[in-house]
């Protein structure tokens, strides 16, 4: 097994604002794993550990980190910090929270000019692996193929619930 | 001046729901040209054009477009019929609306697993292009240095307008 | 008992985004069974399976189902999809989600000009049923008096809670 | 010029709270002129005029009105009230308040079990009436092909658009 | 024990939507015996029995009801019919629901002009009855005198709950 | 014409946060009018001025005021704060804001036990006036049969713009 | 143990209005307690016990408190009280409610000019007693420093789960 | 004049996130100068300029900045960066937005355990100032006078607005 907190060799590093954020982030893991994208794997508060956080973030734009995924919720500033600290494409997971993450989604989708964040749903970690390996397939034909299958693989997945409806 | 209707040659296709959006898309419209990337734009709803949209996505695709962004406002689906028709990324912006955009928003981002939508803020055409140009960087280290050049202008822009505040 | 799964000879077409929608949406059935009103179900993605949707939804014009209700949560964009498809009256049940339904409600009702979803409450499968059957009703008098039947059985039902009422 | 405050002869009956609603309700006669749908239109408050309304809806009835299209904003219990005298189908258009139309499509789509209120956008008011043209064509083979030829308009329409597209 | 059901002889109708109203509206009815006011307690829906709230009604007008207390969830029309019925004041109760409550809330408070609906919180089923109680005091000293009783009592209740606090 | 700011012979007292209140205030004088009804009105901050605030308030006791109106926006503390001082019932109307009143509504409406607030729409002042008069007719057949006959007024308004309407 | 009803030699007064929200508040006390901050602590209503609470302020007045914190739900007034009565910095912990503290947050935050309210999140009671320590760091450089330990405290806490994450 | 850019011997130290939120934040320049505070003023960009920003706050530590006031829309982080870097209370003030300024209150508020923000209104800079002013005022009896003097004149200027009503 990989040691994912080791950011050389990685495409994807995930950062993510609590270990409490872990559940969520993890659906992350599996998809990226599905793909065979290496990812690393990180705790680091905006708030809290901004000295760590810009060293991690340093690290990994030395070894060349193409997409980064960050997870957090509430005023949920990871992500947009990361951002400021790249040039690479910045997801953003807004974790649910209790105003039911709705302060997490607008915290990472209204950013303003020149410092985007590619915001998914709330708690889609999922989803951001997913969109982490499209962006990477941009410029990679065989992860475009993969894509591709895994599409097929989704319809026949829902082909076979819509056959197995217990109606 | 280029023919911006063309898919021919393009690596970013823009498409809108109605001509009434293209005062806010056509924001990325400069920032793209800055960054000499090329683009070509259509509008298409998802809902009243479906044919029309799906020849327009199918001519992207075999035209080898790498980045769709796609501004729809209300029940914005627009992003995500593009999404579930490409593995490549789609970029979402939600247009303003008679409820401040918090439909656009709601219904860009919050999509379901497999097929993720990449929103920016509402009325954020101008971050869509640049978070487009980013994803076109990845594998393209020229595109990379005029986005670290823009970091820098941009700062420059902050510092200066510090300096010419009237205080 | 019924194949629920075949379209052959129904009027009324059911969709639901993902199988787990099926304790809301089979809310709907019970109605319909009710009012002997024959009626299909299938699972089908908007995004995940739009190939599969098509065709689902090809053979239900083909075999002349007169009213569709289609569930979906987050991003909600099934009924949408559906109604872009067809010029059968649609209905569409918002899901409830992490934002409560919130963004739901808002994918289903907000739609533009030209093709609208006849959207009912959150979870509102039971309703959704209830208008299809008044949908049928406006030419079919039989349907008519069942439904100003269970008028009445629904006032009465009230009345026997207020009479039973335990104060 | 056809009197289209007189029930008689009238598919679809359109309510509005207050005349103030009269430019957003307006763009459904347009549709239903358009559809040579004959309508009839009021004003009659759910709470100011409870028994005008009533003496409306009695008399739209005996008439055999087949759709309702009510139009309210706020604590909007028009459609509401309307549905509970009837078992034709209703449409409710929400229209824009202090909320932003918020309350206005709160209280007209989350109807309880047994009165279904066909919910559309807020202001949609064009939708609405395309809504009930789709509602009486389930039944009238014409009216289906009228609605089939529209979609192609629209098609055609946003086609046209992307064309003049001035980019 | 007295019967509940019977308006003879009560000064404040209770009215619920729903049975599954009861657990949050009884709260109401502590507050009423406390005052030796007396109630009389309905379920009523506007939308599924408007005949039978409307004889309710009826009496309780012939009965000579002063205050009317009306709980309900949703799409919350109660409060506003009675209202219209009536130059009773009315209470609304906005009943919890799957929208938080937001729903109920702006379905009974957002009333229009000249039918107004004195609003409580959400689930304030109990503080309706002390405003019932307040309005039936403006003009009996007595009851005014136990409701400043019962104020002096809050106020001991609070510093007791001080002076036991556990720090 | 009388003099508003005295306390004196008044039955309904009505305050607002501030004067840039009186345009949305105003509403709730020519109501009061319109019913004969004494009324005294001021400007008084809950925040800013509450030693003004609870002198004005002690008045009011004495003089023996039957209902208070109290209109703010915001953080609108003044209805619970007069509610807090009184056991005559007091009507919150919340005044328009930035956040479109919502935050004036929840501030206004969602009151703790034992102290209640009659919640009345944004910018409902008109309204609060109408409940202040229903409250006072409780114990006044008058004012009462002046309540009835309004509500057959506005009826009669209704239905001759009804009439009216041009369509 | 210190006596923590008693407001002699205290820097910092806690009040919540209800014993309820001691589970919350009492983060609160953690924090003071690791600063070596004195502080008191009571339940008072803003509406409940005006009485008791203006008593309660007048001694804390008197004794010198430096910073106010106070936490409440709803239509949360407390904060804006105590402000109103003391020229001290308050600080208001919205608690969480029926509306997920939505109501709270906007009740405490939304403050007219005047009379301040420094708001924390939403059962933020930790981070008000971290902001209250602030605040009385800024004279008080021994303090100061304690923060800046804390602060690189919760640095190497960050890290440190960085380092265990089981990934 | 001062000149206001100047970080040397001010107390407090006044950030915004764009100078087009300027017309907003110089509200607090009013307030700072009423009381005689010393103030300096930039635009820092969390995003677009965080080593101009850093830069600033490095300044601000050695000069004795006493408090920070951050003022910034959206995704508005800035507040946070700036309570990230420092251990002096950071007051944040979040500005209005196409959301109303929901996203930039709860972008501000919400702030994870450890990095409080004081938090004031929409749009709420001369608040902010006033905050500022009584957090200093903790240590300084003149300042707390000026404040206690501001209050009798807030309470006055309320007074005379009472008086002056055109009632």
């Amino acid at each position: 097994m990989k040691n994912r907190k080791k950011v050389e060799g990685c495409k994807v590093a995930i950062l993510m604002g609590s270990d409490s954020d872990l559940p969520i982030m993890q659906k992350a893991f599996v998809v990226l794993e599905e793909f065979g994208v290496n990812y690393c794997v990180t705790v680091a508060s905006a708030h809290r550990s901004p000295g760590y956080l810009h060293g991690f973030l340093d690290k990994c734009e030395q070894e060349g980190i193409a997409v980064y995924i960050a997870g957090a919720g509430g005023a949920a500033h990871l992500a947009g910090v990361v951002a400021s600290s790249t040039v690479k494409p910045v997801i953003g997971v807004p974790i649910n929270s209790k105003l039911n993450g709705l302060d997490s989604l607008l915290s990472t989708a209204q950013m303003p000019f020149g410092i985007p964040v590619a915001t998914v749903a709330v708690d889609g970690a999922a989803n951001a692996a997913m969109l982490a390996v499209e962006i990477l397939a941009v410029a990679d034909k065989k992860l475009q193929s993969k894509l591709s299958k895994k599409r097929v693989e989704m319809e026949t997945a829902v082909i076979k619930k819509a056959k197995n409806l217990k109606v």
